[in-house]
């Protein structure tokens, strides 16, 4: 039997053994219940006699080295449930015989066992052949948490011991590393320090409350995109959160999201439903008043609240919200201008995350029909085909360089799904392009055309920035809460080094406000080193100190977040100076 | 008995009379069922053999004079209910038996007839003495209707005759003149013309949707309002339209807007209502973390959507809808911050009532505490006093010109409140600033004063703009959809007087999107003079016309709305010029 070491799945499923070994051993009255195994970590449920405390990991840590040491041999078997059962009979683990009961019930009738010497035997897929293949150094234990058997809150609580192993010291030590910088980073961690969004028991989860700094970005954010969207000749558009159900049984997304609709009643009559989605929301604009060919293409954009019910568990930070701030819109054309307004469009997402540093790290998706599966499809194949012609010509001409991706279209029809990285290398699908040609037919869209005729224009849904918090919990992580000047809640903060000084601080932030920058004064009895460090901490762009020399010269001096100390400037220079940055980064 | 012909609702009780005669004169079969008589007109249902038609209208009308030409004489009567019931059996007026039962069994005994010779004589309240004292050209019957017999539309339909009285020709040709422009400026209709907003059936009435045009008003008209509001201080938040019902409990909301809260459910258990107020969401922002009295005043605004929920009859146009967006602010402070800020607070809204034109037109409201029923507020005594005089105070020094309004503050403290006129010279009140005791202490707000005490904090509640829908109808009335140019949705309209100078006239636009301006070009083959009087109807500011001429000068011939055809200008003069315009009306 052949093992790779270099299997990182496998090498934490025999540490997770080993830490199995190192419980019973420091435990004997332990019972194993279930685990979970991955190449990043594994887990491990047990019903122990105490709640565990961080010492306790630390010496099952312990006697798992001790037991590495001691090179002790893996032996995969194969055996029948009832020899199995004999086994865990003897042991006292009930629930393995559970298990047990439970895949004999399936229809199996054999089961692979590992077992370590005479320490441990369990059901495990893969293990080494010896404890030595694992670096002594190389294993850790990260976290203890509550955890019901099989997830049912009905159940007993067991407690999860977490762990990680590496094949050395070094690449544990880089493991701790990058975990360590990602939870300094964490958006949450990030949002409450630099009091960006507030969460309240009394409004509920997942309904972030934007503060002033939170709600700044989200504004500069959506400044931005809409700045650059309406020089492509889009126009925006106000449409409310309500709707009866009838418009979104027409498009669809009453049976699509019939778990996540939320249902509005009154003591009146009538009821509605929360928008989930925006579309046919503007659609209603567009079918308000006839259209001609003259009018198309006719570009809609809207950044408001779409409502997602999701299940309370699932909800979390700003990544999983069910208010969803969503910047959406849709073009309304001919067929011949389908190209030319996705080429637009990508020309827009390329100006708008290459201003964001975030375009060098993506990847494009031609997200095509499966041919094979017409099931999964509405529209005619002809329209497909002509479509998916179009996008390949986009792809070539623009050099996108993108991979298709058969399956991945949408309902209606083809796509171009945009992805990029979060700080952990996680991919995330944030811009899109896609061709519907059913739902305009839904709802008898039409266009007069250059002979009077009656035509159904084609619909491109593009969301550029997509989902304003998922993109803020993504630039704060990023960032690492360093926001580009153009961006950053507070600009300037003027630190006068003593109480004498605040008059002058305070012309300075006059000065400041009227060129429109953002400014702070913290014009408290603190030191000033006690001031530079608060102002620090909230990762703020320029720290402008004023003293004595300062107020008599008119002069500024400068701290910046990048270069650190750069001594005394002329206020006015100061001014043109981060004017220019700020219009750079813009 | 004296009766005052100048007396208005007499004169419409008396024509009422003289129409019910009419009626009865032309159908004897007519039942008579009851009617409305105010001031400005009367209204009265009938069971007719026919369904009425505008001819009928102008026969009524021609009978009425007859009788008023007759000098017939008024007489009121009161009888026992036995007697009327006599007459109206005799008349087989089965509505009125009706009404005489329901009024004997509230226990009347008797019962005020008008008689007016032996034509008719139905219950009336008030009578001129002889039908001459009403002048013949002075009434008509403006409008038919149907109406159910008490509303119910489980009765009879029935047909109403609507009409006006006047006491001379005169008066009623200023009237009908004045209803007509009111008609042409009826938001609803201008709104529709002018492509500002529309409904849709699939979402459902009191849920406006705003077009490109109307949604550009409203941003300018935010932008505006958030740029005073910062250079005072206030910071903009953001917060979702969702909550738990927990949340207007504390605040009360939940029991004040009983019925006109929605309720929000899903498929999972957390159940939701729609925010009909946005206070308690700020206040959530203020409680997220402790603050200081270096931090007060802390000031949030938000523009953003509450939902109240409304009998379906009564929402219409923009001045009821369901789905409201609100320009809402609160300041939280200290009780001796409390006068200048409010001083601060009514400077914001006599510069942004300034600039729309309507500060002229104001009264300002001191709504104060009615002492003898303390049963109607909450909060200690001393504080009201103490704010009441601060608010006496404010009225002095800024001249305001108040009027006392005993028992009209709010229940958890005293306000000023702004009245405004709408075009029909109905009083409408917009801006409030109220003061709040209550609510800080509900919430268990606080702040930590120089010696470390903590402290509630005293909260201002204000609106500025109000309702932005409620502004946006009253702004389009009032300006008869002329907007100023820095609202007008599109500023400057190129024509092109052929084809052959399109190129021109789209150089002309972009130049002018350059500067920012909102331009369109009408570049079809419409002849000079329709596209005139399309841009006309538009109400455009300014319309450039382009030809060989401009083509070769690079001018453009202006015709503003203002003064009509200007002659040939330079380009850029021009863009100098409408750029100055809009700065200063900003």
């Amino acid at each position: 039997m052949t093992k790779k070491t270099n299997n990182s799945e496998i090498l934490n499923s025999s540490a997770t053994q080993i830490m199995i070994a190192a419980v019973l051993k420091l435990f004997p009255q332990a019972k194993l219940a279930t685990g979970k195994i991955s190449s990043t970590g594994f887990s491990y449920d047990f019903e122990l006699p105490k709640n565990l405390t961080p010492e306790d990991l630390l010496a099952i840590e312990k006697e798992m080295r001790k037991i590495i040491n001691k090179d002790y041999q893996f032996e995969q078997q194969e055996l029948t449930i009832d020899k199995a059962r004999e086994i865990f009979k003897k042991d006292k683990q009930f629930y393995q015989l559970e298990f047990l009961e439970e895949i004999k019930e399936e229809g199996q009738e054999k089961i692979n066992l590992c077992k370590l010497e005479d320490l441990i035997n369990i059901p495990l897929d893969n293990c080494l052949s010896s404890t030595r293949e694992i670096a002594p150094d190389g294993i850790k234990l990260v976290d203890i948490s509550g955890a019901y058997w099989k997830g049912d809150e009905k159940n007993k609580m067991l407690q999860r011991i977490y762990g990680v192993a590496f094949k050395s010291k070094v690449e544990l030590k880089k493991y701790l590393a990058a975990t360590k910088e990602a939870k300094e980073r964490d958006h949450r961690k990030l949002g409450k320090e630099l009091d960006l969004f507030v969460f309240s028991d009394l409004v509920g989860p997942g309904l972030p409350l934007f503060t002033p700094k939170g709600t700044l970005i989200i504004d500069k954010l959506r400044e931005k995109i809409e700045r650059i969207c309406r020089g492509y000749g889009y126009e925006k558009v106000m449409t409310p959160h309500l709707a009866k159900i009838d418009l979104f049984k027409i498009s669809g997304h009453a049976d699509k999201f019939k778990d996540e609709l939320f249902r509005v009643t009154s003591k009146y009559k009538q009821d509605y439903v929360l928008k989930p989605v925006q579309c046919p929301h503007q659609i209603q604009i567009y079918s308000s008043r006839p259209r001609s060919y003259r009018d198309l293409p006719i570009r809609y954009m809207e950044s408001e609240k779409q409502y997602r019910a999701e299940k309370p568990g699932e909800i979390g930070g700003l990544n999983r919200v069910i208010a969803v701030t969503i910047e959406d819109g849709h073009s309304f054309c001919q067929i011949d201008q389908v190209k030319d307004e996705i080429k637009n469009i990508v020309k827009i997402i390329k100006d708008f995350y290459g201003s964001l540093g975030l375009w060098k790290d993506h990847w494009v998706s031609l997200s095509f029909r499966d041919y094979k599966s017409p099931e999964k499809y509405i529209g005619e194949i002809n329209d497909w085909k002509q479509c998916e012609k179009i996008l390949e010509e986009i792809n070539s001409e623009m050099k996108l360089d993108a991979k298709k991706c058969i399956g991945e279209a949408a309902l209606y029809g083809p796509k171009i799904d945009f992805m990029f990285k979060d700080v952990a290398g996680k991919e995330i699908q944030i811009p899109t392009i896609q061709l519907d040609f059913a739902t305009p037919k839904a709802f008898n869209l039409s266009y007069t055309d250059k002979k009077g005729k009656s035509i159904v224009p084609v619909m491109i849904h593009r969301a550029i920035l997509g989902s304003y918090e998922r993109l803020l919990a993504l630039l704060i992580e990023r960032f690492a809460g360093v926001f580009p000047v153009w961006l950053a809640p507070v600009q300037v903060i003027i630190l006068p080094v003593s109480e004498k000084f605040n008059n002058y601080g305070k012309s300075v932030m006059e000065t400041l406000q009227k060129s429109e920058l953002r400014v702070e004064i913290d014009d408290s009895d603190e030191s000033l080193g006690k001031k530079i460090s608060q102002a620090r901490k909230q990762k703020t762009p320029y720290l402008l100190i004023v003293g004595e020399k300062e107020a008599n010269t008119g002069e500024v001096a400068v701290r910046s977040r990048a270069k650190g100390d750069e001594g005394a400037v002329k206020l006015e220079d100061f001014i043109k100076r981060i004017k220019r940055e700020i219009e750079t980064e813009e």
